[in-house]
């Protein structure tokens, strides 16, 4: 899929990235589950590395038919340990380098549940199998030159993905967008660089005479090219704010719902479940002082904290309790804050909403009690909803995100984004690549001598790079691999 | 697999069996997730019914090259739908007969996470694929003959086993050992049935002209081939009696400790699950007033339960912890019960055992003060044990094995047991051929006319069949596969 990393790491091949005592480097036949242990039909376990099918075979009912399969062929057997059948199994042979690392691999998918696919995994390791590292099939599958690092990279969010946007983000970096964006950038910065180059390589007569007279008229001192660079720069700046929205769609955002005791704050908190919004698979199993769920608003991966348990022991001599609720409050990126709409505002009320930041305000029960007697300054910052029949709720979730987004990009950015950065990695690498450009475009400004800017130009080009995968070093990979699920 | 199910089965093929409002008799396209959903490098949908590739390919990236693809071959591509990419996917094809289940089917295998296969699955039912019901794969695959009615069954039980050794007897089933059990059991009943349906059909002059003299020397009254039947009883009270150790393997006993505060109850517990025998996917996420876990003591799932917390409220005034205690205790198949070697035995103590059944006497802290003082009845009963050291636990699990033993059946079926029923409805099932077999051969004890003794043994017969399937109807495949999971 991707046309140039593979050859760019021949380094790292030699001298091997590390995690723990292991190293990810050699192709020696790995095993790990692909799927999640569990009450289901499959498991998947998943094998790669030199010599994997003939190994695999000492444990397969049918050795020669499995050693002579070709590639993308599933073929039905037993694994076997001693004459002893262990499992009834399908396995799908791929042949190097047409597979997911780029070696002979197997996906062998044995029946699910808690014992068969952990002594099918036995009977693998036995024929000399070792576990796979974190992330090892798809560090092999970059220095095989299948993925470059941003896809690399967006194999793990999509397997992360909260929301169905976090998920459409995650393919579209799994597509190649943000490898086409920085490799298109860093096109642009080499054009700006060679420019420099040129100049700082010939005299000025030299030029004139070779190049054609527009460039020729570009005088030492200053930038061949300025609006290229310029062009790149704006780019640069529009996948760095890119980060602040794929945060919010990647880590989601924490809602904390609080108000007077009866304000209604748990039939707020139903009735966003209620919608079938939740995340399931997120609601924690522990049991604790407030109830939390993940829900799903717009896109948006939000965790909802009840804090009625809490608030309501704030009469009470319980003082643990008051100061946990504070510091969820501290923690929460937005506060809803109830009003009950059949006691009206009241002190306690006003002086909350003269504190907080980043506060939605609500007034609750608005189907009994239509909104009345609102303080000046809070009239046009207040909800009305009804929990009980469900009005208004549109307009809370609205404000939620909108309230998300101000923080994160303007409209305009929001609706339109086509590529954006998905990992702090990248993040921090475009952040330094715009510093150099940036102070490069300085130098420039000030009419600095070229033989200065030249090696930030270079710089910024070299960390692109790291983006992508076409330069590394052993380090960054293995931080890289060893936050990947193992499977994967 | 199986050789004859399928055309058994003709009649409920058109009737279908039911669940809920749904039908699981037709051949409409069926998808569902084969595998558990969470934070995994896969996830694999199962598709199988009628046009089930055509159908997957108007979502497919490459459909001209799904549509042509060969059984029991991999493809790489995209999910898409309105040109949106949903997923990169591998898709493995299999045409009927040879799948799973006899029709045309694809397993695709996306990534997995949350929210990547709902996508996917949401792409594949907008083509107008349903939601399989539980088990539906498999009937399908019982209807078409790929797997009688044990094999089907056996597939869960492999999902659901819990220990290896529990594993290793589905896969026993699974390879056919009932089906060709209960078959040759069948096979004698049919044989002593024929003779005696001879005997009615013909008179005694047409047998003495046309069969053996052995044959013609049985007078009418006489069970022909009685030692075959007396073999065939036999045979099915093995068959009987191998559920009890079955059902000790699949279910799993409760092993409950208690003793006076102090006794090391928390220490006891800790030791069983220090030396990773715990069944971890089976701890239970929820906070209780007593801990307790899995464990596999020699291949029995052992559900383990501490009741320190509760027992030694026993001083307090909470009545209710002592209520619940006795229920815990009531509810134990083994009580383990300690005694502190530090204190030595005492009234309550003494008390305790003489009330109990079941119970296993533990003399504990064996390193610090060894056993001294018991009471003549009890001596032999006390295993000493130090859950500091260790010293004593093996023969503590060896105790635990042997009572959950002698109660199943006797070391000799223990350790030979070569075929063994899987499910409360075979166990039925065999209980029904045994009746009717031992009702036969009473009558023919009290030398009563043949003519009441062959119903029986059709009856038996019949019977069997519905273990296979041979015999089947609705109701019975509708009660059966809807305890499967989705997905098999």
């Amino acid at each position: 899929m991707c046309e140039k990393s593979g050859d760019m790491s021949g380094e790292i091949k030699k001298s091997g990235a590390m995690y723990g005592d292991a190293i990810y480097s050699d192709e020696s036949p790995i095993a790990a589950f692909a799927t999640v242990p569990g009450n289901s039909a499959l498991s998947v376990i998943r094998c790669s590395g030199k010599g994997a099918v003939e190994m695999a075979a000492l444990v397969f009912s049918a050795p020669d038919k499995l050693k002579n399969t070709q590639g993308n062929t599933v073929i039905h057997g037993w694994i076997t340990t001693n004459g002893e059948k262990i499992d009834e199994v399908l396995v799908s042979v791929f042949r190097a380098p047409k597979s997911y690392t780029g070696e002979d691999s197997l996906d062998i998918s044995c029946h699910g549940g808690a014992v068969t696919g952990k002594a099918v995994m036995n009977a693998l390791k036995s024929t000399g199998f070792r576990d796979a590292l974190p992330g090892e099939f798809t560090f092999r599958a970059f220095m095989n030159g299948k993925l470059d690092l941003t896809r690399s990279e967006s194999v793990m969010e999509l397997v992360a993905a909260k929301t169905d946007i976090s998920r459409r983000h995650a393919i579209m970096r799994l597509s190649g967008s943000l490898f086409t964006e920085i490799d298109e950038i860093k096109k642009l910065i080499v054009q700006v660089l060679s420019g420099v180059e040129i100049y700082l390589d010939y005299s000025e007569d030299e030029i004139s005479a070779s190049f054609d007279t527009n460039a020729s008229e570009e005088i030492a001192g200053k930038l061949p090219n300025k609006e290229t660079a310029l062009l790149a720069m704006e780019r640069l700046k529009k996948l760095q704010a890119s980060w602040q929205i794929e945060r919010v769609y990647q880590e989601g955002v924490t809602v904390v719902i609080a108000g007077r005791p009866n304000a209604g704050k748990s039939s707020i908190f139903n009735s966003f479940l209620k919608e079938d919004r939740s995340i399931v698979t997120e609601i924690p199993g522990t049991t604790r002082d407030w109830i939390e769920a993940w829900v799903n608003i717009e896109g948006i991966p939000v965790k909802l904290v009840d804090t009625a348990g809490l608030r309501d022991t704030l009469d009470s001599v319980e003082k643990l309790g008051v100061e946990r609720s504070l510091k969820i409050l501290q923690e929460a990126d937005i506060v809803l804050y109830l009003i009950d709409g059949e006691q009206g505002i009241t002190a306690e009320d006003i002086e909350f909403m003269k504190r907080r930041e980043r506060c939605i305000f609500i007034w609750n029960k608005f189907d009994i009690s239509p909104v009345v007697s609102l303080p000046a300054e809070f009239a046009d910052n207040v909800i009305s909803v009804s929990a009980k029949t469900g009005e208004g709720l549109k307009d809370l979730y609205a404000a939620i995100t909108s309230t998300v987004m101000s923080e994160a990009a303007s409209d305009d950015m929001f609706n339109e984004l086509a590529v954006s950065v998905g990992t702090v990695r990248q993040k921090k690498l475009v952040d330094a690549a715009c510093s150099y450009l940036e102070e490069a475009l300085t130098l420039a400004e000030n009419e600095e001598p070229l033989d200065l800017i030249a090696p930030l130009l270079r710089e910024a080009v070299n960390v692109l790079g790291e983006i992508t995968g076409e330069v590394s070093t052993a380090d960054i990979l293995e931080e890289m691999f060893s936050r990947f699920c193992v499977g994967k």
